[in-house]
């Protein structure tokens, strides 16, 4: 078998740690990098070098951000009624671009998953139940995602927080904006036959 | 629109600068190095760093290797009466993998493209005339890519190899192993046709 010299091959081997790289795609990584403007290289090692370090974790949502509360939790404008409930700090930045949601976060820290050994005790959920106690939160948003683990988690959370009078509720599921009703998976078609909705003349 | 954190936005774009890699795909990559282990992020980075500190310009093939000669070049195992002209140094690879070339390679720099600037004059065609003035080469084999450039490339050469004896081939085109016929397009299955082999009975 044919090698690499030896500073590829090891930039080739640490591609392959980003999800969904295989080996062809790194060795294209690598060697775009290689034949073009070092300074590229350059700015993505820095980059690397720097994401720990001016990143924390909120101390209040849980998401990373460059300051403790972050902008979100720290933003007055914001309704605290409304606390949404994410699986990851990732999770947050499309529900933001949406435009729609003015309340505030909680970052679960994942979703309960035990064939991934992840139990409903690595979770942040005493940081949740205690949020709750603090009281002025009208409603809960589980924006899981709609797969067993999301499902699990819901379901556990729903018992969980039980105690407290918080409305509970979960993003719709239904036909994604654009699909083709003849390509739709049974189960996105259930969901969206019993959850349909009235149609106003208007 | 929401914003990332800083740190995590200047690694979003470094990524960006990759081949084929998009916004949503750049983030998944920042997302995963920031969730995942610190080290990862911290050995891609070093990768990064050494990846030109260690890699020279073979002065020989003009591939890129830790020495000059290159360990190919200083095969004395390997034929130099069979030179094979790939246009860049990460075309060697495959080459090498089908284990069936035993000659050495000489790197172009590129294929002659116009519209984008690369004319000949950019290639490395002195230092491949001065290889073959050296003597002891039979025969050329052009891999170059088979698409326009590739064409244009393999053209300009036979005009400027001519004055030398040495017989210039260029790898087979046809269909590739494994294809459908039924899908296959119209100039591969023109050059499958033209390029058609006696079936021996064995």
């Amino acid at each position: 078998m044919a090698h690499f010299p030896k500073p590829l091959e090891r930039l080739i081997e640490a591609f392959l740690v980003l999800p969904g790289i295989g080996r062809r795609t790194a060795q294209r990584f690598a060697f775009s990098l290689l034949e073009g403007n070092h300074e590229r290289a350059r700015e993505l090692a820095s980059a690397l070098e720097q994401l720990h370090q001016g990143l924390l974790v909120c101390a209040r949502c849980g998401q990373y951000s460059e300051r403790s509360p972050c902008a979100l939790c720290a933003d007055t404008t914001r309704t605290a009624a409304e606390l949404c409930i994410v699986a990851e700090s990732r999770d947050i930045f499309p529900l933001e671009q949406t435009g729609l949601f003015r309340g505030l976060y909680f970052v679960l820290g994942g979703l309960i998953n035990p064939l991934e050994g992840l139990e409903p005790e690595r979770l942040r959920l005493e940081a949740l139940v205690a949020r709750l106690r603090e009281g002025g939160v009208s409603e809960v948003i589980l924006a899981l995602n709609p797969d067993v683990e999301g499902d699990t988690t819901a379901l556990y959370l729903a018992r969980r927080l039980k105690p407290f009078a918080v409305k509970l509720t979960r993003l719709a599921r239904g036909l994604p904006t654009g699909a083709h009703l003849e390509y739709a998976d049974e189960a996105t078609l259930k969901s969206a036959l019993l959850n349909r909705r009235a149609v106003n003349a208007g």
